[in-house]
């Protein structure tokens, strides 16, 4: 018996990246697709690589009026912004629809800081509070995640940031509590379909620059999830930059080891080796020099390395994944493929 | 009376730059100009641009087979390898022709340092221990510039950082001692005009990676001129990353304060705008964000800026230059100018 | 005394391109700068790299109310939408204020044509008819264009395409009279500097299409001036499109030789060389397959080249030109050099 | 049962697309993978992607040093040279081993036409002239490909220019015998993976030419195969450019219809839609502006569109492919699939 996924905000690059993943799977069907930008339009007129497959005749319809329209759903992906997203998560939820949502509305567990970097009043915090919202980073709740109503699916930058962490727990009480994260990403990530002016093309090529340097919302995120390993407690200094490429982020966590802690790399790198045995989606480089974007872009995978500098005795985990893949829909797809029991790769490899 | 001028090793980026800016003065004559690659060619055959200009029929030649070719030359700038540079300076020096060496060869002051990163014999390190080799990064050292008989010419990635360190030098000792410097440059910087595999447009393009992790040759550069601006001695890591562009860097120093350190941005900001005040290729901006490429490309400038995020206590400085300009041949006219007696920023506004 | 200058409408590409050429001239002053976007901001905010500069101090201002407002302005240059310039040029001649109108607002002779590919009624087509307006290409007009009072700047494409063909002149005869034109355009030529979604980063990247297959604006335009030249009729087919990239278009003429005529490859070259002697910004390459737009950018030169093939008996002749400078601004202030007296190289070289 | 594939040059462009599309069958096996370049590595040192995935643990090996190593494989794909594959193809298929030669090598049918345009002596042209060559355009020659013992898989040019004139086929004697082909490839389809100095990042970005205008080995292959489609005799002119991206090639054919000439595009059209119907790899759009590369990168897809220009007088026919899927590697594996009897699309779609 096909599950059947609604996408609610189809039309961004999110939402077609769910589309692509989901739309060639005999076990998922993809029963209604909602979009403001293309109702009214089929797959195919988005799409035009579907013009020969029978799933591009499938119509782009407008968001549903109310939750009955949802009935028969089993999941919802909500690729919408964050004020929407807090609207439609308790209606779904306590209908027993089992939500994916892709917006940062119910991925921080302090409603003051929530509130103070997105800017909005959240009107659904009970469902972080009760902790009916499940932080979907696999490789570190993939338990929590199988039973969860619903998903607060990771940020883009925390996705490749925090995986290298998860492996790192034991050895995290080694280091000074102020951690540096450097984060390139491309304009795919950087902002949405929509262009807006900062994302025309005679503003990002031959450019390079960060932005929002003082407050990113991906700040509280990554250090909240971080702190959520063990009970030391990191301030994260987050600095995000624009690419002048499509897809793909990559990122540098800099660590500064306590005065006298012993840093032994060998040990290090045999843990995490050991660690990530089973995981589907991580892979650790020895040559941190090796590690670059098109080794992930159109993948799920976290690619990460490891480079101590004993001249300035300063530790480094490198990272990089596709951000509209791991850091976005190709996580929610990992959750989904938990929360229904299938294998966790599928329609991902 | 104009002064002679001779560019050995002019085929590549840094070479064609200098002929750009060295081609259009009243003041100045190109009297010879080399290239293994381009020997026997007319400069409008590789810049088609001079076609309609008289300067545009010289040819490029031929090395000198000896120093006494060069005899009625005034300022040699040598865009070699550091082998031949090494070679070339001492003649050139005791001839009393002076030399702005564009290559590494006589930056670094510890020889040892120099043999290890450079991975060569130093053959001539008699010229730095004799200090006849002065650093040529103007807003360091201009009284001693003026007097030089042979510049060594900053790197690239250097000339990006050590500009905003030398207005933070009355406050450096706040900092802890480890320093962290994340650069990105583009392919003009990080290989040379004769591309290699790893700078094809096929390789580059919709890609980024960090590179030469362990070890890169300004790295000790950037240390050792910080460190001589007080005698409070930092340990630099460096990270160089290929950013997918033709010109320009951008660096980021992460500086720690020490436990119980007071940053006072504002009277920091205050101390960099006054000692700025009269500097023609140093701009300061209030706000970190606008700080991009765009700015500098085909300038002379270092832009920079600086924020202090008081939740992780991290200092920041951020930095943009365009490494065939204020990173290369930029600064070696900027030098030659100090040296003759010119208006420092003749032919470079 | 300098010439007294105003811009209208300087805030897209092209405005900022006449700053750029305008504001390190000794004979010109730019009096006013006006600019809906930029209104109340100094120069040096949009251009950081006047930031040591004192015109840089200088305002955007708003559009004048009156036209009495310019009553001290010697040359105004309208970089306006077609109906503000249709608006402005009576109003202006009127006052005895020279105009030079990058719009495509007088360009074209015949009115019907205008209004068809305009999708506008025009309102002073008036100064077409009693010959008021010139025809801007310098190269073809220059005797005109001295004494005119308001000058129709050519379009971007036709600059690149019409060049060559006023060398070709005498042997135009020889050939059928459907002739096709295949030009492709950077960004900067294809939209404004206002980006709209199709002009996206993630739209541009990666991707290359033709555009506006039907009819172009820029096709009577070109139609017109080629059949201006002699009293032959040619009919024109022109395709643009656009290529992944900020400045530059290279378009091919490709024509079919009569049934029976003789095209003698190395006469039309030796003609089309002793022609542009004397011409400062006109280019031939022996060699058509050096034509590239790294050649001109940044310049106000056409470059050319021509192809005879024997085996299919196509005549062809390739132009590469830079859409901002002589597509744009630079033609503009060629054609003000003109009219001031100045020599026509003034600034652009 | 498995049938047994080799590669024989595989470390190119090409050589890796036919892994990546043929590693993931459950009828084909991979057995042996050749490759000068990379030889004695394992797929996953080349591919990352691989490296959860048990394929990724072949090796690449030498050339076979005698055909009698290939003596189990069913199937060998030459990604070599022409004159490699010249060599081999004559002994693989004297053993009864079936060849898909993606090189040149057997493209043509008149040797001294090839002698001229490869610049080699042909050593193996027998196999043309006995018919054992087939040229492999499925589309075009699907019955005689199911059987052959030697494909000779088209061009990458010729693979975007030719489908859309199978289908134009009865209304060829309406044009004129002077066909113009305007095309622009990305550097992955102008040059190989290793890259030459013109197809460096820096000579590339920002960049447009026409290259090869004189002669280019693709303009006989066209013009061979559009005469075959008739008894009508084209003369074919050919214009290949360089764009600034990786994949993809955009034609424009130009044709002019005889005097008199009557053209019903409706007609054209449904002639058209009606051929194609059951074509698994060819896209009619009715708007030939929505055509472009992002449509058909990463697929086997041939789209293609017309327009005719009534005013000039000419018809134009724009088609779009993936250079190295239809282009080469796509087109090699449904060649490989008609050969076998599967299914035309498997591993293609």
């Amino acid at each position: 018996m096909k599950r059947k996924v609604a996408i609610i905000g189809a039309g961004g690059f999110t939402g077609l990246e769910l589309i692509r993943l989901l739309s060639d799977r005999s076990d998922v069907e993809i029963s209604r697709i909602t979009s403001n930008e293309y109702k009214g339009k089929k797959l195919v007129e988005v799409f035009p690589a579907l013009q020969k497959d029978s799933v591009g005749q499938t119509l782009f319809t407008a968001h549903p009026e109310s939750v009955d329209e949802l009935d028969s759903i089993d999941f919802v992906f909500l690729a919408t912004p964050d004020n929407v997203s807090m609207q439609w998560s308790p209606l779904l939820v306590e209908k027993g629809i089992r939500v994916i949502d892709i917006s940062g509305a119910f991925r921080l567990q302090d409603r003051k800081i929530w509130e103070q970097f997105y800017k909005l009043d959240h009107t659904a915090f009970e469902l972080v509070e009760n902790k009916t919202a499940v932080y979907g980073l696999v490789e570190k709740n993939r338990e929590a995640i199988k039973s969860a109503k619903l998903i607060a699916n990771p940020g883009c930058y925390p996705s490749s940031v925090l995986v290298p962490f998860i492996y790192l727990k034991e050895f995290l009480q080694l280091f000074e509590s102020s951690i540096i994260i450097d984060s390139k990403s491309g304009t795919s990530g950087a902002g949405g379909r929509k262009e807006k002016d900062s994302l025309g093309y005679s503003t990002v090529y031959e450019n390079f620059r960060a932005y929002r340097i003082e407050a990113h919302q991906h700040q509280p995120e990554i250090e909240q999830e971080i702190n959520n390993l063990t009970d030391y407690k990191f301030k994260v200094r987050f600095t995000p930059h624009l690419l002048p490429l499509f897809r793909g982020i990559y990122s540098i966590a800099y660590l500064k080891p306590k005065s006298g802690a012993a840093i032994d790399v060998e040990k290090i790198m045999s843990e995490i080796k050991n660690k990530i045995e089973n995981e589907a989606f991580v892979r650790f480089y020895d040559n941190p020099n090796d590690l670059e974007l098109k080794n992930v872009q159109n993948t799920n995978f976290v690619d990460f390395a490891l480079h101590y500098d004993h001249h300035a005795d300063v530790f480094m985990m490198m990272s990089v994944i596709d951000n509209l893949r791991k850091g976005a829909a190709g996580s929610g797809v990992q959750n989904m493929n938990l929360m229904m029991g299938a294998d966790e790769t599928s329609g991902l490899i």
